[in-house]
């Protein structure tokens, strides 16, 4: 391990390369079609989440989706005011995590990673769920194999990040327009006509098994707050703005949040018109659209938009938690390796992490878009309320112009957001919120052990000190394990000899002949280096190098084993070679304190 | 890859550690026990095969199980005195692709191992599945998950294997002994009994769809030529025996074959006198069992016990394939991986790709039987053909005294095994038996292609030559890629200036204050090496450091690159270190041709 070998840029939500001039930034339209899928495609779940909890009270109860959604629209105006300023205090981009490391402190900033991760992986687990609920309302075929069509989803999702994608605000320009329009053709048309064109689902009866009280309203409304997730994203990802970035990047927040307001009361001033309840696998916007539009190529194609709007959302998450991983590595909160980028520029543990942990959550519930709702949006909260904290401390200290608004500003958002956190708590507890309660502390439990072994490491290697000279060992020995007289032997003997003050080559052979046929070979050849052969009747090859090895080792002389190996030119051959070496190799370096060092041999094949 | 490094003993079918005496060798009663599970456990699914051949023609055709059973002990009797002298003439064990190999040459010898492999594959899934038909007859409500069973059962049993046992005849006698008691019990009290105490399973009409034709007479013998299976495997473990071994090895291949003998007939008298017809998710046996002992403790311990005899059947694979796949990477005709025994005297990769295949052969027939059965026995068929023209050419070729007779054994033997198997391939061959005829040359085809690749490899290495004398280099150079003043700098650059002529310390940073502390605390330090600072504003550590190296690799120097590990002295500590340098080695393996070099610092924590 070679500490700070590996410092690499920040890359923002939507990577853009360093070096990229000015006009490779976005504009304020440009930003919300790239940052605000997440939050936008939550229309898909957000509203059908309040029917499905009202409907407890009979489907009289769905009057009450309009207050509940007025409520949560409220809320919504409440955050883009204060993400407007968190904008403003963080140009450099203002996570829940980072935010939180600079103003609230170490603990708070642990919170703020592990309910990130939460709500990431949660995203991506949720935005599949929706979306095959989306395909499922157009194909009833897929209605039963919904966790499969979310599996195929996740795996495309990860292959295509594996390979590193180059997302670009304009790619992402097409399917936002689309999901808007659709989204809003069918508020406009559904108004304007007088009753739905069709009916999609079967008719289900829903008796009233509770009245619609406080709890119920509260149920229907923290249900309803999955679809304010995702309205965090702009401020993150600031520094990918045109100048002036700031002003743009408030722009976009305005434009996300009346946007996703309009969306949000348009639809429930629909459900509550139409009588909207559940209807077998067929959505609450799939029938809104069928409603509108009818039956027809329309609504297949509607349905697919929202589909593909959802896959996106899901991706953003691919593009946000690996960056997170890499920062906490950074930090030392979790393992180096997750800030490696290998060759391609990709996370790559990061990716693999997320995909798995999305599966998890997928494969648990059945990829039901309803039992992972409870889950969600806990998360979310926890950072819009850590972000807003973070703001007033940070007005509250500096006192710019006008702080004492700012701060009440942020103060009520944070107040509001902590109350709609606890009443998601509070009603969703045991329909699984519980999983997000246990897996935040975990979570921040695991980044404080892995900090504290990082730190206790760069203790015993003495980091910020200056050590004693190296030593100077008396000589060196380089041993070559060799199997046979060969150009190989001839190679490794030429870099053993310039590497070594002494050069030994050894072998093992369980056979008496072949031991007789190698001493031949080897006194006839003359290469000037002695061999030393080792009997080894019934054993493996590893231990009788390992016991020559360690006897070898004790008499001060720096000791390396060079083991040459065998590259083929295609690497489907890798598998027939070098599998003896590389066994070695590991065993060396698990039981001795030796230098083991590798040498290629290329071949033509 | 330094070959032949590994020379390894032959293990047998039943290992015993080298050195061991003959009093660890084994009598021939501990040989039955040993060695006779797989073929006597194959009463649990023979005359069932027959019995759903034959009610194809109506539940009247079921009287022809015991002409179809005799005929198959006619070439039981035939195999066992055949193979009686396949011991004689191998008294060093004689496997179809050892027998091949001497007598037969090398295609014969890709032929038999290939169909040993595809028999062994299949004795796994066959065992299993039969198991868990049996296990479901004592426990009805396991008939819905045999998959699921067989694949636990699998899952065990590649545990088990890879943990590396140390199987003993002793550990197999108790089952044997049972088993056999079960089936001879179960024969001789129902033979007693004027009618069947107990009736299990629901009764099932069978219409006759066809005639009892040959045609169908043909299909039983060859779907209860499956109950042949194993009674090669005494001849291949004749040096497990104690001297005299030949006579002791024939001794038990005797009692192996009038065993089985005696179930077979003795079940075919059943199945004909009680008239059992397939009965719903109960096996044959099983109801033979209700019939002599009725549905009392009796009935399960007696399932319970087919049950472990087939798992422990399905477990014979596991000593005989690896063994065989290490003979033939011996034989370089598969990657010499498979000859690999890493720590524990266990082949690794053999028990791995066995349970895969087996694994995936259980999913394609969803773990039935009946789907099984067709493409078994076909492969036993061939390897019995190939053992027994071998002796043929092996007597005619020695003339040793009565050499006619034995050849002419030996070739009635062939005959009559040929036969079998054409009639095999020709009555299943739509059913399942295509899988192997494609299999088997597609195996001889993988291992002809290796050796192939092998042959080259050894002419590229100049293998059996005697090569020129290694060259010397003009000096050498260590590159000791480093990321702090720290005490694992300085145990790196100890082992660098042992063995190189020149050291250089190369640092990676993007950050220009990083790069500064680090060439102040160097120049404080100051321990006799330059320190080379590479700049990368953007890119990751590791393409520089490739850079770097390759400029320096230039001026004909051995160069070195010495990357030290820390190394966490628990296993679970090991994720969060030495990522970074194996990332930097694996790509500086792949596209330098420098020495790469790996230290460990061992840790407290």
């Amino acid at each position: 391990m070679v500490y700070g070998l590996a410092r690499r840029e920040l890359r923002p939500k939507v990577p853009l390369r360093p070096g990229e001039g000015e006009k490779h930034h976005l504009t304020s339209m440009e930003g919300l079609a790239a940052l605000s899928l997440d939050a936008l495609s939550s229309v898909a779940y957000g509203p059908e989440a309040i029917v499905l909890a009202l409907v407890a009270a009979g489907t009289g109860a769905l009057t009450a989706t309009l207050p509940v959604t007025l409520a949560i629209v409220f809320l919504l105006a409440t955050l883009v005011v204060s993400y407007g300023q968190v904008i403003a205090a963080h140009p450099d981009g203002g996570g829940a995590y980072a935010v939180a490391k600079k103003d609230l402190g170490p603990t708070a900033a642990l919170l703020g990673a592990a309910s990130l991760v939460v709500d990431y992986v949660l995203t991506v687990a949720v935005s599949l769920a929706a979306g095959a609920d989306a395909l499922a309302s157009a194909f009833p075929a897929l209605a039963r194999d919904k966790l499969l069509v979310c599996l195929v989803g996740l795996a495309l999702l990860t292959a295509v990040n594996l390979r590193g994608v180059t997302e670009s605000a304009r790619v992402l320009m097409l399917p936002t327009a689309l999901f808007v329009a659709a989204i809003l053709g069918v508020v406009v048309v559904d108004l304007l006509r007088s009753q739905p064109v069709a009916t999609v689902g079967t008719d289900l009866s829903f008796p009233a098994h509770e009245s619609l009280g406080l709890l119920l309203i509260l149920k229907a409304f923290s249900s309803g707050c999955s679809a304010l997730t995702g309205v965090e994203a702009i401020a993150n990802a600031v520094p990918s703005f045109r100048t002036p970035r700031v002003r743009r990047a408030q722009r976009t927040e305005l434009m996300l949040g009346a946007l996703l307001g309009v969306m949000l009361i348009g639809l429930a001033v629909l459900i509550r018109r139409d009588r909207v309840a559940p209807r077998g696998d067929v959505t609450v916007l799939a029938q809104l659209t069928a409603g509108a539009f009818g039956t027809g190529w329309l609504y297949y194609a509607i349905n697919l938009i929202v589909t593909l709007a959802l896959l996106l959302a899901a991706n953003t998450s691919f593009g946000g938690l690996p960056v997170l991983m890499s920062l906490l590595a950074r930090d030392h909160r979790l393992p180096h390796l997750f800030g490696l980028r290998a060759e391609r520029p990709v996370y790559r543990y990061g990716v693999t992490v997320l995909a798995l942990m999305a599966a998890l959550l997928l494969l648990a519930t059945d990829a039901d878009t309803h039992r992972l709702i409870p889950l969600f949006a806990i998360g979310v909260f926890i950072g819009f309320t850590l972000s807003q904290l973070g703001l007033v401390l940070h007005w509250t200290r500096r006192k710019p112009d006008g702080w004492k608004r700012r701060a009440l500003i942020n103060g009520t958002g944070a107040v509001l957001t902590t109350l709609a956190g606890v009443i998601l708590l509070a009603t969703k507890f045991l329909e699984g919120a519980w999983v997000v309660v246990v897996a935040v502390p975990l979570l921040m439990l695991l980044f404080a052990r892995v900090q504290r072994y990082y730190t206790a490491v760069g203790e015993e290697l003495g980091l910020g000190r200056i050590p004693a000279p190296p030593d100077r060992r008396a000589g060196s020995l380089v041993i070559v394990p060799l199997g046979e007289v060969s150009k190989l032997a001839r190679h490794a003997l030429g870099a053993a000899l310039a590497l070594g003050d002494e050069v030994v080559a050894v072998a093992v052979h369980a056979d008496p002949d072949k031991r007789r046929a190698l001493r031949e070979a080897w006194d006839r050849w003359n290469p000037g280096v002695r061999l030393d052969m080792i009997e080894s009747p019934h054993r493996s090859l590893v231990q009788p190098v390992v016991d020559y090895v360690q006897r070898a080792a004790r008499d001060g002389r720096q000791v390396a084993v060079l083991i040459p190996e065998v590259e083929p030119r295609h690497r489907r051959y890798e598998i027939l070679q070098n599998q003896r070496g590389l066994l070695l190799a590991t065993v060396l370096r698990a039981r001795t304190d030796v230098v083991v060092c590798m040498l290629p041999y290329r071949l033509g094949l």
